[in-house]
């Protein structure tokens, strides 16, 4: 397939390259950055930087918006599509709908439109097997949707055909097992860190504790520590400590309370 | 050295295991259930089961109590000693004094108290790099210390010598870090479940996520989703979604507030 982006930070630069090395041909890059425009033309065969977004004569079949989520509006306002082209975003939380509002509202010419959603994060210096990583795919029409399958297959084995609404509940697991954990991570560490202990004897047990719980048929099985035990000694000595943040033990008191509940 | 063990949990299945390993010998374990004692012995070059916690003829130089917190009490009340042991506790929250008192209110027989705890979670099946695993160091006299650390040593690259009010600071922070953390996997797992999606596909998400955060300087750093972003609209959304699941929600509503405070 053709294919452009629109679009050059973390996403793009990880889809770019492994689309190129599936055998697609990466037509153009745009980026309101030009520098990270460059950078990721570089890295590809036989790929154009475009200076602006309108893509009248482009021979992209398919268009990808590799943007931030408040990027989108903008973007689509100044969008110039080819006849005859899909139009994709990458977003886990933008539904397809809205991408086909902003068509309707901004576009002179119709658009396929669809979601192509890779569920993983991405940096740019860190190598990514996207074999492994789940693409969620929508579209407006059948056809499409049978078009972004085959293409998404090219670059994973794991391929998921999943609604807008599915795809925003998702997020709110996401927010949970990602977001929260990492805050978690940080507070445990400023903890550690006021009392001149080292977060890095922590990270054994918590690399220990999150291969448990992932290979566990379900976490809540692998739980531990004084909640779960109903150790309510241990609970209120915490609390006592937690004194002097009292941010931190209010977090305590939910956490426990909501393991205790199951 | 000449060590015994009481308890044949998984603390002690790995850390007597390694031990022996290391070159030491290990005369002697107890457990309440004998078949674990034996499923230990079998493992060991030279051991013995023993029948009760008559330690008096033992030739053990140092004996490891390596039981779960609320039976150390009962433990102690049987425990005969020999003459001029070392006896340790392998506990991340109990306190060296409340071992020193446990020695002074039930032993005829003084001891050299100390505490060697390994500051990972063990599973029998699982088989553990000992090099890798944190051990937190304390002991009464200083020449007891010496000789724990030299023991550690034999086992572990990451040797600490830390006091009981560390560890339960310690202890507190690892709450934070993993029994919340697997509390969140928990309740992400549960929303996808209700929505016949798999929670399988959020694993290489929170793989890397975990492993972002533990490669940071801090884990603040590398904290992304929509209360970093200060993005209100998703977080209404999420709100409205989590409507079905009031314990979750107050939940989300803590942490997100929790992480834009910062």
């Amino acid at each position: 397939m053709r294919i452009s982006f629109v679009g050059a930070g973390n996403v793009a630069w990880h889809l770019a390259q492994a689309l190129e090395h599936a055998g697609h041909h990466i037509v153009e890059v745009f980026s309101r950055d030009t520098r990270n425009a460059r950078r990721l033309v570089n890295k590809l065969y036989d790929t154009t930087v475009v200076p602006d977004l309108d893509f009248a004569e482009s021979a992209a079949e398919l268009i990808i918006l590799a943007v931030a989520d408040d990027a989108l509006d903008e973007v689509m306002q100044r969008l110039v599509l080819p006849e005859e082209c899909i139009l994709v975003h990458t977003s886990g939380t933008k539904t397809l709908e809205e991408l086909e509002r902003l068509v309707g509202i901004y576009s002179d010419v119709p658009a396929h439109t669809g979601v192509f959603y890779p569920l993983q994060t991405f940096s740019r210096e860190v190598p990514i097997q996207f074999t492994e990583v789940p693409l969620c795919i929508e579209a407006t029409e059948p056809a499409t949707e049978s078009i972004l399958i085959k293409l998404a297959q090219d670059l994973s084995n794991v391929v998921y055909i999943m609604s807008s609404e599915e795809r925003a509940i998702m997020h709110v697991a996401a927010v949970f097992a990602c977001n929260f954990t990492n805050h978690l991570f940080a507070i445990s560490k400023r903890m550690l860190d006021a009392e001149h202990l080292e977060f890095d004897l922590l990270k054994p047990l918590i690399r220990e504790t999150v291969r448990k719980a992932l290979e566990a048929p379900d976490p809540a099985m692998v739980q531990t520590g004084p909640a779960r035990r109903g150790d309510h000694q241990i609970i209120e000595r915490h609390l006592d400590y937690l004194e002097r943040y009292p941010a931190y033990q209010g977090l305590y008191e939910v956490l426990t309370e909501s393991i205790m509940k199951k």
